[in-house]
């Protein structure tokens, strides 16, 4: 890939395109910094505004990352980004300048930071709250060791609700090993999330407990005041002082035995890099909390920092208006057509609850928070609380619906199984991201729900093939059932086929007929019924006639499909978007070849391999998953395999 | 089940045989409340020296559950008990006095709370730090459907530390719903674990912010001393206690938006019953901190906290001694096999570092704490940090070793997947109580490992058929291996295989024949190796000639031995302990029914349902999984299944 502005990158970042890495900042003023800041604000904006990608966080961090890699010393330090698509900044400094326009793209840098990438990138870092548990791990490896480099955590305050955080602080402050946590307080996670700790963060000095004991300090020096002199007032001062130094943030971090400093500007280099220098000098964990603008440096991120977290696409530097690609309006996409319907069932069922875990406008629950405010709740950065709250709801007799990304229900494993199934309990998982997710690449891919989901006793699960499929299935996991279901759905947009308004409910474990035929079946699920069709289409004009079913359920399993699927084909072929391991396909060919051993079965998944980030079409086509891909093996097969 | 304690059960308990439900406590003052306590008290210590059981917190909890019930309104208040083992005396007290001798028994009550087996019981508890997720969520019920039943949660210190304890309060702090969270703090979890909480909880007085502050306070003091008049002084006195108010506990919670109350003795009834009162009656999320001893009331468990966590089966109550059924000395137990083994290797390899999550002596790991002091880490109830910690560690140079519970894992299994899988990090999980864990139930039941692990790319999985091939595996995976590993084994003990003080590398991916034979194979892996012997052995009587294997690895699957297994075999049956859907049962199946058409293939495993609690053998027959069903089941798939 050649960078379209390569040429021009001289004249338009002389700083930026003479620094090859950390090394080259270390010589440097603090107004060549400055500039170097300036410049690496002005490179992420162009990169963006061609390619798409996460944004807001990565110009919020500008001057943390000059300051970092001038002050500290990468990679013999190592600095761990928590989710790491703040990192572009990192990536731009550290020797990737010239490739940062492959960013995203098939074969071109991820979006986060991979350690196969760059030794500078010390972690792999794309799911939340990691960032302080891997830097543990690295300082104590050093401490064994007794190496001396320095270990550093950059994390975000929405990354910071995250349990995981506060599980890695909680043993740092007891092992007492020197790392410094940056706490990048941009007053946000992805939407305006919420939480006690926020809160506590943002209104120190409306906080209840400070004003309570201020008062108790002033009624207290009101008792003193006939007998001071200045002196003893200029005492009373400083301790009022004290007390509120007490009541800073410090306090909460202090008492997981981190030592806090701040809260300092983080877009002032001069206070940054001193800041910096006195933390690289101290032993112990330590937390310096900065208070940074999300987006800033470009005004429309600026004002709405949700919509500008990360930008899709390319956009118009000085509008902010997207590039289109065509005059055609686009299709809902699959989350819209979940969170507009979950909305029409709301309005009229009052026991229905949202739970999104600071994900509001990716999962389209944003349009419940509007539409029925006091249903709605966001947790924060918490997929393990989101489930065992709604675990809670249900018990209290309300119908929750948890919308969340296949990838980051992994999180939530276990309360899934221990909260919800074990106990029968009425929760709906809307699960979106189910798949590959393209350029984010394999931490966002939902590429395991179906193997993990399948063992899991008492759960139902389904699967769209199209987004009147969708609507359909929320509406028969809120009514048709009674326990544990999760419907998993992807990225994007389908085909467009919402056909009525009214829902109608679908029979439990039941899949349906999609296209006549014989002597093969292709059974899809989920994104994989079109693609089934289209490969049908593809074998039909080789002369064979496949049978095309939409098996809807993976569990309960259509045994009842399954046989007349046999009594009329010899040959089977099950696709899915979900690993090969544990699937529908497991399900299917145990099953076929228990009750219907003369019949062939072939299956189609993800491989087993993390699937790397790239357009959906080049994924596709590298996995083997695009049409004429599987109509060929799919024909090899059913020509090699004898009936 | 009769209780062979009932026809003396209303002279040794006069109180307690009156009282069938909370509200029997209502009446009674405050002597009677203390008189029933001591009555609860004993009977604690005598059922468990019956039959064994959770013990050391029910006996810390005794004044709380009776103060709470007499104070709260049960069934229609809800009171959450965090890993509900500490919920004998709420059994008790909730009119299941007659019952509790069929404890942990098969068909008798579970150890935890069930919400099938009482309204009293108002969340199934087994696993740490969800009680104030679901009480958050009966509280958000209830404050949507304008209830106004109050919502108790009590935890632990130990389960404090879980990260979603934090995430809860958290949320609870933001959305201000009335729930009154317990701090049980009895200063350890199952083991004394250690964390900045912790620490802070413990050492209020020692803890260095308030001596520094406390310093700062006296200089501002003595500046002060010569204008002072004796009002002054008090005030002095006054605002000193202030300051100290500031470094209790509660500035901690009350970050996250709690009201901090206490801590106050939790033995002491006159307190405890005054201070629920008061806490029934404030809206808002608030925190009682109690200080409570483990064990309390029964000496040896005072004295030796670790060991009396539970006791695994009876005991004399006079001197603690265990109840021995026999004079033979017991076989070691796997984790025992495992904790010793790990302790050679590491002697010899400083590169070994040691994981728990609060378990060193449930996993042995406390030999390891005790040899090598140095690289082992308890990081807490905290497995998600763990596996990340241990992702760090190994990205630094070190080879970690994280032994954990299978049910416990699924608290890690995102981590396992990004942090350490994706980046192919050479971290070796020890995967204990996998399979079936008896008395326990189905919180604990390890019944889902091989399914959740089998689609995970880069990793390999195997599971000992023996303790000498445990103790081969962990050399493999330590010395063979680069990658992420999992071996998973059993509760309890094998058979006392231990033969060689040597290790031997395993060849990676390769199963053995155990026994020569045709026409049908049994394939077992882990526990299911020494089953499938058996088994076969009753096939042979009836006339069969079984072949048998060890499979040893789940992934990567040896496909050698199956081709030769099926050039030698038209049938064949799988052995796993571990649900039927996605373990080696589906690859085996794939394998065969691809590449070896003819060979009919059956499989054996967990049912797809949580298996109850009871003994192992009572457990084995009901599902199925003993040798004279599984001899019956595979003797009729033989006959009934053409070749």
């Amino acid at each position: 890939m050649t960078d379209p502005t390569a040429t021009s990158q001289l004249q338009a970042y002389p700083l930026l395109s003479k620094i090859h890495g950390p090394a080259d900042l270390k010589k440097l003023g603090l107004k060549e910094l400055e500039a170097v800041a300036a410049e690496c604000r002005k490179r992420v904006i162009e990169l963006v505004s061609m390619n798409g990608g996460h944004f807001g966080s990565s110009l919020g961090v500008v001057e943390l990352t000059v300051a970092l890699h001038h002050v500290y010393e990468s990679p013999k330090d190592r600095i761990v980004w928590d989710v790491g698509h703040q990192a572009y900044v990192h990536k731009i400094l550290t020797g990737r300048m010239s490739e940062m326009h492959t960013n995203r793209q098939y074969g071109g840098l991820a979006g986060f930071p991979k350690r196969g990438e760059s030794p500078h990138d010390a972690f792999d870092t794309g799911h939340a709250s990691t960032s302080i548990s891997a830097a543990a791990g690295m300082a104590a490896a050093r401490d064994l060791a007794g190496r001396d480099e320095k270990v550093v955590a950059v994390i975000g305050d929405g990354s910071m609700t995250g349990g995981m955080a506060f599980e890695a602080m909680n043993h740092l402050g007891d092992i007492k090993s020197d790392v410094l946590v940056v706490l990048n307080d941009n007053q946000m996670a992805i939407s305006p999330s919420t939480g006690g700790l926020k809160n506590y963060l943002v209104n120190i000095p409306l906080n209840k407990t400070y004003n309570r004991l201020r008062k108790f300090v002033w009624d207290s020096i009101s008792l003193l005041n006939n007998d001071l002199g200045d002196t003893a007032k200029n005492a009373v001062h400083r301790l009022e002082d004290g007390i509120k130094a007490a009541f800073t943030p410090g306090a909460f971090f202090e008492a997981l035995g981190f030592r806090y400093f701040g809260p300092i500007d983080g877009h002032d280099m001069e206070q940054m890099v001193k800041a910096l220098r006195e933390m690289r000098s101290l032993p112990h964990p330590k937390l310096l909390h900065i208070i940074t603008t999300k987006g800033k440096g470009f005004k429309p991120a600026e004002d709405n920092q949700s919509k500008w977290h990360a930008s899709a696409g390319g956009f118009d530097i000085d509008t902010g208006k997207a590039l289109q690609t065509s005059g055609k309006p686009s299709l809902p996409k699959y989350q819209e057509v979940f969170g507009e319907a979950l909305v029409e069932l709301a309005l009229k069922d009052r026991t229905i609850a949202a739970i999104t875990a600071a994900m509001p406008s990716g999962t389209s629950l944003d349009l419940f928070q509007n539409a029925i405010p006091s249903r709605f709740y966001d947790v924060g950065i918490a997929e393990q609380h989101a489930v065992t709250f709604a675990a809670g709801l249900a018990a209290g007799g309300f119908k929750p619906v948890f919308a969340v990304y296949s990838t980051f229900l992994q999180r939530a494993y276990d309360q899934l199984i221990h909260d919800v199934a074990l106990q029968g309990l009425h929760v709906v998982f809307a699960i979106d991201r189910a798949g590959l997710v393209g350029e984010d690449g394999p931490t966002h891919h939902g590429s395991f729900d179906l193997s993990f989901l399948h063992a899991v006793p008492n759960l139902t699960v389904m699967a769209p093939g199209d987004e009147q499929e969708l609507r359909d299935m929320l509406y028969t996991a809120l009514y048709e059932l009674n326990g544990p279901v999760a419907i998993r759905y992807p990225r994007g947009s389908g085909n467009g086929a919402v056909l009525r308004k009214e829902f109608a409910p679908l029979p439990i474990g039941k899949g349906r007929v999609l296209r006549e035929g014989g002597s093969i079946a292709l059974l899809g699920i989920g994104t994989m019924v079109s693609r089934a069709l289209e490969t049908a289409g593809l074998l039909a004009a080789e002369g064979l006639d496949p049978m095309v079913c939409d098996m809807r359920f993976l569990k309960p399993l259509d045994t009842g499909l399954l046989d007349d699927v046999a009594s009329r084909c010899g040959h089977v072929a099950v696709i899915e978007e979900n690993s090969v391991i544990g699937g529908l396909g497991s399900g299917v060919v145990e099953y076929l070849h228990r009750t219907h051993p003369g019949v062939r079965v072939t299956h189609f998944g993800l491989p087993d391999a993390f699937v790397t980030h790239g357009s959906m079409a080049e994924l596709y086509r590298e996995i083997g998953l695009d049409a004429p891909s599987l109509a060929e093996k799919i024909g090899n097969f059913y020509r090699a395999t004898p009936g």
